[in-house]
């Protein structure tokens, strides 16, 4: 079996320009590296092409796939401690649910954070996350390892929040609204179906966006007023969990 | 009042060098960065030098500080979006509480995850973060940074894990570690005083420090076994907050 070695082969050079938004959203495909990432992988038909690191194991489910020097490997890699596997996976499509319980996200930028709200709201059985157009991009390599493989699984659509929230009060969902300033305590809600609307960091969510909310909601904490967003997110999905 | 405009003034040099462990241990103490972090220092005297941008705001409380140029102050920040104010800090001594409520980690490596923890432990009123040696430098400047100040007001110690456990048992603290492979539900637990044992995200408690826990504790999910370990902590010590 070939195995690629030079870091000018234009498969590696393709591979590698999906760490860069611009090229994702042209090819609608990114980058993926791990086996644990790949593990989640195998039921889908998002694969597009796999690299596996020369001498390292392949699940035996994969039928094809292309070997890649340790150097190659190396400069895949967007950890310190390196990846043996890698592929090249579709974007996820927006799945048809019948949506329960629902993250909704006002401009979360910080990718880890992104990433481990979408790896809890799956853990906890919620159907969808939809970002507003300002948060940070889901195929960011930061965001895909954070969410451990949940994004295959979960709804995930980046689209006008108003929009949406709208919809779902059409629908007699529940929107919830976080906020530090008040509103109702986490605890005085019963575990029920609704969408939960989390912000930014910096900002929480914006005043246009809680305007739309049914209720107020906060976590009541004893010292600092606002928790880390996907701190108050964990918090959230486990109270309102199916 | 003068300007520092140079990167080789000795006292800026000093400061750079408090990113790097070594330099941190040498001097005991570390930079932070940020209007924020600096108020949460207003009330303690640990203050050794303030650096401020020339031309940005000053706390009123602030008495003496050190003006360096926009060039200075983009050297020392380790923020994409950048700071006005640095502060060189000593570091904190661990505090004599009466535990009631503490976190033990056991070698949690991910600087934002150690950092986060130590806010939402504060956050909800617990006492200590016992780190073990193999747990991510607190004084870090990503942890720093995630804990948005909490590191000044909780008690952290950095210890030997084991010998901690058996001290708290001695004082009758119920000693709980999580563990994905089973043991209690999170649900089933009272609020209560007690001593939560977390582990790494890759491994989890090592079995030398569950097997000196009182209990095991897990947190039931719908989907995925594991949660990353600051979700993990916030569920849990939003469970049993003061």
């Amino acid at each position: 079996m070939e195995i690629i070695t030079s870091v000018q082969n234009q498969q590696i050079k393709k591979a590698k320009q999906l760490l860069e938004k611009k090229y994702r959203d042209e090819t609608n495909t990114f980058l993926v590296e791990g086996y644990h990432i790949l593990e989640e992988l195998k039921e889908t038909d998002l694969i597009v092409q796999v690299f596996v690191k020369q001498g390292c194991g392949v699940p035996n489910w994969l039928t094809h796939y292309t070997l890649v020097s340790e150097h190659i490997a190396a400069s895949l890699s967007q950890t310190k401690s390196g990846s043996d596997v890698f592929a090249i996976v579709k974007f996820v499509e927006s799945k048809n649910v019948n949506d329960r319980r629902v993250i909704l996200l006002d401009g979360v930028q910080d990718p880890g954070n992104l990433g481990t709200i979408i790896r809890t709201a799956y853990s906890f059985g919620f159907d969808s996350v939809y970002c507003s157009e300002n948060c940070a991009d889901i195929y960011n390599d930061k965001v895909v390892r954070a969410t451990q493989g949940a994004l295959f699984h979960l709804n995930i659509q980046r689209l006008n929040l108003c929009a949406k929230i709208l919809e779902l009060k059409n629908k007699d969902i529940l929107v919830l609204g976080t906020d530090v300033q008040g509103g109702m305590g986490l605890d005085s809600f019963l575990n029920q179906d609704c969408a939960i609307v989390l912000g930014s960091e910096g900002v929480g969510v914006s005043s246009e966006v809680l305007a739309l909310c049914d209720k107020k909601l906060f976590i009541e904490t004893k010292q600092f007023e606002s928790l880390n967003v996907a701190i108050a997110c964990g918090i959230i999905c486990h109270h309102f969990k199916v």
